[in-house]
């Protein structure tokens, strides 16, 4: 931690602060600039967690210099950790798409899902059972029901599955009856939830929040890792800006930064990131080309009827085209797929 | 609804979206411009619900005449809610201010802030059990504890109190000791916790979420509503935007955006916003002066060794000075304080 | 200047850098941390310019420690500027009000305008002559036409005016004819703008950019002055943000940002910064209250006719309704109205 | 265009408006939906040009149906434009990279540049003679003998060149020496510079605006193509976003949506995106498989002591390396390079 005083600091104020990391068995090291003084703190920093340094006397302001993040922190693991859902390996060197409804609506539905998307070479079946929605006036998910449905879809097809899970209630369930949890953008920060996810074990896929930086994002899996779950898969799904043309921004340099500061695998839903049909296959190209160790990617058998997020879904005939393109991609990348 | 068809969409393409309309019982209008077709849907919409009419053929766009949230919407409820905490009004002509620490850390830290801020003329208490933090290795909170104090702070003070609440379980404790219950920023858009507090009945302070348009803050409180329970207050904290000057970006525009499009009252707090203590007074000058219904405003004995948020929060003689600077302009804004 | 180096820096890279500081005649403190070295540099860090340290061996990252603005900085200059256009002064102990139509349309059109605006108790007439639009088919302003018709207005009412100026041979019209120069939003980094109108000593009005932060404004603001003017006045006019129901997200955490980092005066266009009529008079309320030293707001004869920026215009009756609202208001800040 | 009217319109508002369209020659369709009438403007909109609907009694909002740039929209010219610069094919079957220094230094400098990029496979030669810095004491470019280098680095190669140019003057001096014309982000609605470049005829780079709509970008080349000129190559640069991990954030999604909007060139710039080396590999993969015609990737004989933007620069042997990894990228998306 660096401490900058302000120009006009008096030598008084600089030297309450030295005493105060020195009380707290920290060491200070000053430096006398032209300008102003930094002082330098060294040593476990967490004693001063406590005090709120920057409102003392002549502080201009606090720069951290090692990330709040340990367990998802590369510098500390530096190995890539990779991910077993069902019999698949996220992370490592096969490209993972996982694919599927944005919401279960029956029993039809999902079967016919999975049978489609496994012949696409899809390896892991998404299906939403709790829905998140902005009004609540739309359809909110078949909850339990539908988890019923994936685990009935993972035994006929034997693809490994993924729900989102939204309440305890909505864990305690899906853990019966699936292979991996999503926490959806909107519960990134909810920290209580990723507690709950984190203690069950079973592997964890982190959507990036609406308006998460990547330190937040990193920060988030850390709460699951801190429970004794390290089963933690990122997925970048676009961040909101100005723009207006995609529903969000997909932030495609989200995959070498995560890779430099983490060693979690990332994934990208080019769907929910657009929201636009027509957009999804350059994006799922550009994020395979861009390093993505997988894709999520929404597919329904007749789009126009979905009940959820339907514009954005591809039919099986555009999935399996998306993943004859990206085939000889991931193989020109080192992926078998 | 308005749909807007393509350039070069064919006769066909616009006869199958009149036939789609028609067959659910909808009348459609249709406008044949020099470049484009539109088509005006007439009639109740939430029929059209599970149809995704912008992947049929020849569609350009769907443009939605009217806000999906009603119970939150002036058109349909023109008269301002007020709503009754404690023995205090929102939303009417009394300018409410709620203060306190950020987090509960000690029955003194409370008992000592509940009698300062009553002294100054605030009339809430406010002060965190719960606490949501970036990281997991920040101070988390006192839990059931914390409420337990709270309440002791209301009994010996009378002031009402406010507490955040973020999952069911502290909901289900909250209720117990409380006045209000507050939904945090990161829990705007938890739906299944919005459901829980509506439950309660208690009033409920809803902080807009970081990266929430004022329409998603509405459809929020309408999840509130819906279950029953009018007494929705909202809070403007800031949003994120690429300044980091401050924590986050206030909009103060909220406030008249809020007051033309809905009939809750509308609060602000200045202090998570900024981030910063010496810019909450002029921000809540501001505030008071465009319209706010009240302020939240951080406090504590001594903002130095506060365990959360302590470089936003003012000690009791500068919230006694801000309450000062406030009273007359409350008193020109024709509010009573 | 901070240079922090990465945990596994070797002694050989820290070493490297020392010996490249002390090279350029600069001292390099050392502070060893438990995970990370830090180096402060001390000494005049420009001699440091022509070297790229962020990507020397073990680099982690390069933490500034003073502004790179200078003449526009209070740390150096504490005294606040008080900027004369006219025979009214920004800055000091009055309000003041900038009003008139977003395009100069016609003689009646701008006389009508002064005369009224005269009366509601505005002193500085504004009206575009040369008009950034975003579509080439807009209305692209009148030109030297206009700045003539602004002259006259001056004559006859003896307001003083500001107009904006977009090219070389914009200011060089505009020098003989009117009393401030205003650099718009879109041109706030147009570098060869800025010391074009800081060379001709003319007060300048310097709007913020869309997505300005407010370091870069005030590097804006230190070009101008850099030229040897320095009669800048800051204006506030909303930044991009995701949020649509407003044009863009008035910023009010500018003006007491501005305050504490700049001795320039600073006022506030809610006019364009919402784009709607009905949110200008509590949002400019609001920005008097925060500490504005000053508003510009959109007024015309017939906004409904109005060739730019008509939605966001009022009409007299209404701006004079506004500076009523106002005067106490401006009153009680201490200002002059 | 279409007119929403408010839920509680009266029956003489609605009247008023449909005068109003019909006095200009244009049609009114009425639309009476359950809450609102919605009004249809059939004809030449461009009539209602100086009339300002939303301000008018009963008015909602105003819903635009077709976009304001005619010229750069895909809707009237759907055959892909092809820019010819020097011998090199932007647009066509060809995979295009521009590289070179941020800034123009001295000769060798331009001339090492000139030839390394040829070697590597780059069809054409950047670099700065006039540069726009945020602060006005960082190196402001060579001016026109950084021109002269250009030309002379022009001639001993072969290579196309592009230089960035900032005011009138550059553009007088930049037309005798260099091959294409770059308008930066920072200038991007400079619209008086945007005619000036119109005018040349030579074929132009238009960097998105850090806040720039994927409409706005496009309006901007309509002022070039408006002025006769039909050679502009787009370039997404990164946009202003929240998140600090990159300078700007790489908006690839900018690839498929002006591909499906307009028939313009883009290529793609990850240096000055992400402002961070090491990051420039794989967003350059990303945006070739996005789609993109090209790359802008900034490259320097010794990147630790460029004068600008050295941080983001590749060196020689890193240019190779990702030239080289790219070609069989280039190869699978159909592209020669």
């Amino acid at each position: 931690m660096i401490i900058v005083m302000k120009p006009q600091a008096k030598p008084d104020s600089i030297q309450k602060i030295v005493a105060l990391i020195e009380a707290k068995g920290l060491e200070a090291h000053l430096s006398d600039g032209k300008d102003v003084t930094i002082i330098g703190v060294v040593g476990d920093k967490s004693q001063l967690l406590d005090q709120n340094i920057e409102i003392y006397d002549g502080v201009d302001k606090i720069v951290p210099v090692t990330e709040s993040y340990k367990l998802s922190n590369k510098k500390y693991h530096p190995n890539p950790t990779i991910v077993k859902v069902g019999s698949t390996f996220i992370g490592g060197d096969e490209l993972v798409i996982m694919s599927g409804p944005c919401a279960v609506e029956n029993r039809d539905q999902v079967l016919e899902t999975a049978i489609a998307i496994k012949k696409a070479g899809v390896q892991i079946l998404r299906g939403g059972a709790y829905k998140p929605r902005t009004s609540p006036y739309s359809f909110q998910g078949l909850e339990e029901e539908g988890l019923v449905l994936m685990k009935e879809a993972q035994e006929v097809t034997g693809l490994a599955t993924v729900c989102e899970v939204t309440s305890l209630d909505a864990v305690e369930a899906a853990v019966k009856y699936v292979d991996m949890l999503q926490i959806g953008a909107r519960n990134m920060q909810n920290f209580y939830l990723l507690k709950e996810v984190g203690k069950t074990g079973l592997p964890v896929l982190l959507k990036r929040g609406l308006s998460a930086t990547i330190d937040e994002w990193l920060n988030a899996a850390e709460y699951i890792i801190a429970e004794g779950n390290p089963n933690v898969v990122l997925c970048e799904r676009g961040i909101r800006t100005f723009e207006t043309a995609t529903r969000n921004t997909l932030d495609l340099s989200a995959i070498p930064i995560i890779k430099s500061k983490s060693h979690l695998p990332i994934i990208v839903d080019p769907s929910h990131a657009t929201g636009v049909r027509k957009y999804v296959k350059a994006l799922s190209m550009g994020a395979v080309a861009t390093g993505a160790d997988g894709l999520m990617i929404e597919s329904h058998p007749n789009p126009a009827t979905a009940l959820s997020d339907g514009p954005q879904s591809l039919n099986f005939e555009q999935l399996n085209e998306l993943c004859n393109e990206i085939r000889p991609l991931a193989h020109l990348m080192g992926k078998k797929f």
